[in-house]
């Protein structure tokens, strides 16, 4: 399997980009707002870059791995019941709503904290293992908001490459734990990378590594995982371990705009946390109410999962049309090389109306593409087999 | 007029005490989870001991300065809307949110910094002013989310107690303004009083301390001010003052259960709460919406308050009835005080339906009771003459 696109297409790729300006990039960026781009993901003028006019001319939203299976039907109906209700704090409802996390993962409930997306909890706590100095070992590439916001408030990074099979090398990030470090971040599945660890390989990573240093493991995709649930190190935290456990309803709940999201740790490690979170104030009665209905709504995971995976599998037809390399996704994106730079890639498939994103790393660029519905993955197959 | 209830009431009250429980305290109080008590306003045992079953044998919500006039009609069609939409994060449309909200106070986009309820952003002044060991300059009482904040990184209270009539003293809280003063933090109208200063006093203070110290005005009840929105420290902004002013949409917008807050100042102040802040990404798609929806809509607010306004009419009378003193409120809710410990007078507003809370300070409990529907403030009237 060839490991890019081909030398004759770069370079077509190369002479068009010469030739001519497909977008207007300049006059995008000026839409910039003063957006936290220091420390969340994407930056002003990535934001900018996907910025559509009324959404007008999108075919395919595949730049922020949305799940557009979600919301269910029961938690959409939840908003629906309360929207009277709207101007009183949700108090006991987020209570309720702990209450059925702490059941779903089988700890009690001082072990939950809430926040609105999981942003806001690793944000909490990059500050809190980053502040004086701590070192946090990451890979390389990795979901940056954790180490974004560790290195605001003076952390240090110590960053290990992902393999040439874009994996996570926690060999490596085992070897890098020395007295100084504060904190080991990991993600599995992982983002931007689309790959992941083996349930048992992980949960003996942190067992081993958790002694030495707290491990905070972001299992947003852990859902798709080929192992499902079962992969989560939810079961260290249930045995005692220094270990936190962060999960969102972003992805396979389908709730990237309704905010809700939690870290699953002994007390002593949320309390660590607290300082820098609101405990779930931050959670409208919206997102609360319908996180509420969708937490254990098994079906309805089921279903998500499964119409990811159709869509990933056309995905997956359209690259190997073009001849691009597959790098085997275990979350609801993909990640291929590009014989292009990434800027203009992004460019011109945003010019078929298809968002997506791109990274450089290992002197390569990347495409991440999210799987999106049947019909956003044809027109990504379209406009790919155009752009390239 | 009296300054609280009579002696023979007091008596009356104490006897009852000692002669029954009338609520199940410690019931309720195992319903405690583990909400973030350390910072945010309610502990857990506040916040347990509001806890209805269902809410059911609630007569009046009266304990969190909810404003039941709200969200408007347009807020609420703006959520309906959009639910179909939950799945993507709303990144246009806070950016277009965080324009109104900019135009709507008269700064650039770049001086506004969101947060899903202003708690956020006492939380971020509250860490970034309280590091170091930073002094922060209150009133005593206050609301105090940012003192507990600030606290929780190693920050240090100045407290200047209010004057009888329960007014700040800026006099004083300026004379405590020191080289090791990293922050004043005033709120105007003032939570938990109800009490006011005029536009001019706050703006005069403003432009005098904030050569010394940055100031942040929390002006959540703003809009309840006598002289309306010309109350404001926003001029004080505008002028490049080194003023923060912090509102939200959870009193008069009615938005308490969507979670809509911003902060307004220079962009090198908000600079300095970034790191702890996620710059609005905690807002959902709904509340979004919502805001846009309603931050301009001057017939609703002007009604908001009206509404608000006669309430507080029939809240004065009932006050009167029972020969309690009236502290003259500026806000949706007032202050008077009780002849009674606080938990006991909670309790049999409690018994009766009616949800208040307590304070103590300058050797006396006193009531604060938000201002809600008119057959809320009948039944919290009626509740009150049975109690006392």
């Amino acid at each position: 399997m060839k490991t890019s696109l081909t030398r004759r297409q770069a370079l077509k790729a190369g002479t068009l980009a010469a030739s001519a300006a497909f977008v207007n990039l300049p006059s995008l960026f000026a839409r910039s707002s003063s957006y936290n781009a220091e420390f969340v993901s994407m930056t002003d003028e990535e934001r900018a870059f996907y910025y559509f006019e009324g959404q007008e001319g999108v075919k395919a939203r595949l730049f922020a791995n949305e799940n557009p299976f979600g919301p269910s039907e029961k938690a959409i109906a939840a908003i629906t019941n309360s929207l009277k209700d709207s101007y009183m704090y949700p108090f006991d409802e987020r209570a309720e709503l702990q209450r059925k996390i702490a059941a779903y993962e089988g700890v009690s409930e001082d072990h939950i904290l809430l926040g609105a997306g999981s942003t806001q909890l690793l944000m909490a706590a990059g500050v809190a293992f980053g502040m004086k100095g701590g070192e946090i070992v990451i890979s390389h590439p990795t979901f940056d908001s954790l180490p974004k916001y560790a290195e605001g408030v003076g952390g240090k990074l110590v960053k290990i490459d992902v393999d040439n099979g874009l994996n996570q090398q926690l060999g490596k990030m085992a070897d890098a734990v020395n007295a100084k470090t504060s904190l080991v971040y990991t993600v599995n599945p992982m983002n931007p990378t689309g790959t992941q660890v083996s349930g048992q390989e992980m949960r003996d990573f942190c067992n081993s590594i958790s002694s030495k240093a707290p491990v905070f493991v972001d299992e947003a995709y852990i859902d798709y995982h080929p192992e499902g649930l079962t992969a989560s190190t939810i079961s260290c935290v249930q045995q005692g371990k220094n270990v936190i456990v962060c999960k969102t309803f972003s992805k396979v709940h389908g709730f990237a705009g309704l905010r809700v999201g939690y870290c699953v740790a002994r007390p002593d490690l949320l309390a660590k946390m607290k300082p820098f979170s609101t405990g779930g104030f931050d959670l409208s009665r919206p997102a609360v109410l319908a996180a509420t209905a969708s937490v254990d709504d098994k079906a309805f995971l089921s279903m998500s999962v499964q119409q990811t995976e159709e869509s990933k599998q056309l995905l997956y037809k359209g690259l190997k049309a073009v001849g691009a390399s597959v790098i085997p996704s275990f979350t609801n994106f993909a990640m291929f090389p590009i014989d292009m730079n990434g800027s203009t890639f992004l460019s011109r498939m945003k010019e078929k109306g298809v968002l997506v994103r791109s990274w450089n790393f290992k002197n390569q660029d990347w495409c991440r593409v999210s799987i999106g519905r049947k019909d956003e993955m044809e027109a990504f197959n379209k406009a790919l087999a155009q752009v390239v």
